[in-house]
């Protein structure tokens, strides 16, 4: 951290700067140049500190050098982190395409999804019993009811699942069912459900907030990751912007901006950034374009019935057709589609 | 809601939405135009049938007539819900003022903000002993132990307390210490957190998220009253907006729009939205000349060497300044500055 | 300027940075310290140079000490100007109301509402002849006609009169008949009109871009401030945010902000900042809570017969009831209401 | 347009709005359902009479159904529409890249970067001459000098040019010398502007605004065409949001919209979106995997020395890269690259 002094600041205002550096258990290296004074602070610096020198008179300004992140900063692990779940490997050289309904509706409903999206190219399963909604009048989801059918749907099909969880007390309940834990965007920052996630030995897909800077977003992931659960997948999702046409804004420079400044994998879930179905194969193909490592699409057999977000799902024959166009981008980049070679679980 | 047909669809395509309609157990009003067809639908629509409807062939667009939220709408209640504690009232003729630490550090700091911002007629203290924060390597706050402090704090001064409730499991014990429950910006949409503080008999004060619409926000009070905790409180802290002058942008227009549209009492919290101590004060004369119905204000004894959020607190000097140009404010809108005549808690 | 260099950055890439330094023609003043090296630059930067330097490599940031504008800052102009038109000052201890129609549509109309509205206490009379319409078959005015009518009215109620320009071929008609000039929002980053308006000896009002920054708007004032013109008024319209019950989100901070980096008088424009006549009163009054120097309102005789933005518009006795409501707020901030004394145009 | 009635709303209200809609010269069908009234407007609607009747006593919504813009609209104009300059065809099924400079320094720098455009695959040359800079005291451009340089380059190179203008007066001169002319964002609602280049006869590359939505972007294109100019190119090149890590946030998803809704070629610009040189090649990939019908790219010799915009344009080697990566990306979609087969100018 450096702390810019303004031009003609007192001798009194700069060891009050040093002084508060001190206090905090740290030490200042000032540095008096022409024009004005900079003091370098010297040892491990809390964010804290920003905010209380950066009040104190005579100061001009304060520089964070570091990232406030480290667990899930590339400068701290150089290596890609890939995360494993019964051999499918995300954040390695095969796209991973996730998919399956919005929200688990019925036996039915989930498996005919999952043997389509299997025979497509998926290798993950996705659906939610839990769900998230806008307005309390809303479906709400099936509860363990839709894990059950989550688990089995998977045990059948052989995909690993993933599912949304919303409460620090259902973390053991999902994590019992589900392969991989998704946090929603709307619980990007609920700090305690990230702790709680972070103490389970799942990885978690840590969708970005509609508010969430980069930077915020990988903070979220150091909360996961400072509980010494380090398989966090990030997920692209779109950002609340003054566009009205589509639901979000998908941020695709997101994708390789994480690729440099972190290790974390990270995929994109055009269907919920853009919340139109027509729009979902253009932003997969240009997702995988840009790099990303994955996608999680929402499917369903039968979108205009669905009892949620029908609007942005796929049909059957539009996830075929995606599958099929997604091949040669992902060539194009270098790289493949996973293919499914799930191990049985025991 | 209605439904705009196409210019041009066909019977099949209308059949197709009155069917659709009936489906979800609801009635079609078909009126054919001359250029385009428009169908009414009669009963209790829920948000659902919104997405299902806009997607099916031929249909142009669909549009919700009835606002998703209705316990908190000021045509379902048309008068002013004023929510009272202990003696004060919020969201009657006089203008409430919280105000104290961000987050409760000592005893001896709690005590001595709670004392002068009483004196200088504040009538709600504010403190946090849970608190959410951007990064996991800062301070958390104090937990139990800050609670403890709160409420002897509020006790020695005869003050109504304030305090945020971060997790579903934690609404319990926050509420036993409390007076109000507040639920961060960053929880608006935490549902399930939403419908554990409906479930308790506590005022709720409801900050409005960074990214929320002022539907959303209403929406997110809807849902605590749909679990019978009609006492909510509104607080407008700032948007997220490309603007970097400030930490968030406050939007005062939400104080008139929520007078207009919800019965709930509207408050507004200058010291988060801005994050700068010197635009504090004349944010909250705006608020209070837009009509809000109080003030939730950060004041420390140091700003300089707090914990949590320095930049923004008021110093006490600055704290009485600011409620001394109050008052004149409340008198031009012909309001009144409450005064602090809380009853002994039992 | 300063660099700081990255940590373990190498003696060639500081070189480096030097060298680049000295190709610009100024000096380079390297620190050495225990973790990093920061470099500061000597002499008048221009900021070309932060670019080019945060691309070097080694480079961690580039951070600006000084502030991009010069002539527009408060540092380099301590006390506040008062621009001062016929007899009104702006930007003294007195609150300035500018009113009038959105559009000149007729004589009559426009006389009728320069009237009233100097009647009620507004001291300058506001109108479009040139409209900024986002379609292009709107009704965009009624040019040259509107100027003429415009002058005309001005002259026959003693009020000095405000009217948009559009493009820098029409300044010099422009200011043959007004007396203050408004560069409308969208026109906020024309640089070749700032130029042109910069030229000439009338002052200047400077609406905020919808997506500008506080900085951004203060570079805008810089350019007509550049090319000789001080008198530059700066209006806050509202910013465009994701909020959609509002036209814009009105920024209310930004009032205090350019009050503390500026010596530029600043107004607000509740009633294209809403795009809503019945949130236009709580704003005017919040702006000049908050410490405005003035407002700027539409009025119309007849707002639902209106040829642009009806909807905003105040009818005659709700400006009556906004003026009355005004002047105790002004009070409150120990200001007064500007009276209209304006002296005879020769 | 539909007008949707409150509920409850009176006879005298519901003749009121039928009385407003005459006085337009228009139709009104009244349809009276079990809730709820609506009456639909019959006629060529303009977007004023919206604001109007939104206005009116019982009025509960009004409803645009046909779009504001018509000559750019997809509905009007089914079939793409196909710009052609000297050879190179945009809007087809060939991919056009349009790289150089971001401004033309001196004739050594454009030609080098020229004659390296055009070898890795590029067909248009594209080069400032009259700079839109945040600064007046940020270099501006070489003025006629670099058109003149522009013409010259474009000539032995044999690529048709591409260039700015900033000012109504300005289009002649600018016409003179180059093949297409660019507006840029900042002046996107620069109504006059948008006039003046529909009066030419060449076409006119328009990029979207910072703070525009899709609609009002395709209403700017709307001016150009109303004036007689039907050879409108769409440039998406990032939008406004919260996001600091990139200058703006490309909306990658505006290109299969543009498709969808318009005739129009849809082109992307990376470099300035992202405003960083590293992210230019996975955004320029993904646009073209997203339906792009080309790019435009900055290029320069020595971008660290570049005296505009210096950190987000490509060396020679990596532009080279990325025609390389571009081509395959291009097939997967059943794309080419164009080629350059420009005939000669006479």
């Amino acid at each position: 951290m450096i702390v810019v002094m303004k031009v003609g600041s007192s001798q009194d205002e700069i060891s009050g700067v040093k002084k508060r550096i001190e206090v905090a258990g740290l030490k200042a290296h000032i540095s008096e140049g022409v024009e004005y004074t900079v003091i370098g602070v010297l040892g491990q610096v809390f964010p804290d500190l920003h905010d209380a020198l950066e009040l104190l008179p005579g100061v001009d300004q304060v520089i964070p050098v570091s990232k406030p992140y480290k667990l899930a900063s590339r400068e701290f692990h150089p290596e890609d982190t890939i995360v494993e779940i019964n051999g499918v490997a995300i954040g390695g050289n095969e796209i991973v395409v996730m998919a399956g309904p919005c929200a688990v509706e019925s036996e039915e409903q989930l498996l005919a999804t999952a043997q389509v999206v299997k025979a497509a190219g998926a290798t993950v399963l996705r659906g939610g019993a839990f769900k998230p909604r806008t307005s309390p009048y809303q479906f709400r989801g099936l509860g363990e009811g839709g894990l059950k059918l989550l688990a089995q749907a998977g045990k059948e099909t052989q995909m690993p699942i993933i599912t949304e969880v919303m409460s620090p007390d259902h973390v053991d309940l999902v994590a019992k069912y589900t392969d991989i834990l998704q946090i929603g965007a709307r619980n990007m920052q609920n700090f305690i459900l990230l702790d709680e996630v972070g103490k389970i030995k799942k990885p978690v897909l840590l969708k970005r907030g509609l508010s969430s800077s980069i930077q915020e977003w990988l903070l979220a992931a150091e909360y996961v990751m400072a509980q010494g659960n380090e398989q966090v997948i990030l997920c692209e999702r779109g950002i609340r912007t003054f566009e009205t046409y589509t639901r979000n804004t998908m941020d695709l420079s997101a994708i390789p901006i994480i690729e440099k400044v972190s290790h974390l994998p990270i995929i994109a879930d055009p269907s919920h950034a853009t919340g139109k179905w027509y729009l979902v194969p253009p932003l997969a193909l240009a997702a995988v374009a840009a790099g990303a490592d994955g996608l999680l699409i929402e499917v369903h057999p039968n979108p205009d019935l669905a009892l949620a977000d029908g609007p942005q799902s796929l049909t059957f024959d539009n996830f075929r057709l995606l599958m099929s166009q997604l091949l040669p981008i992902a060539q194009a980049r270098n790289r493949k589609l996973a293919t499914t070679s799930v191990k049985t679980k025991p």
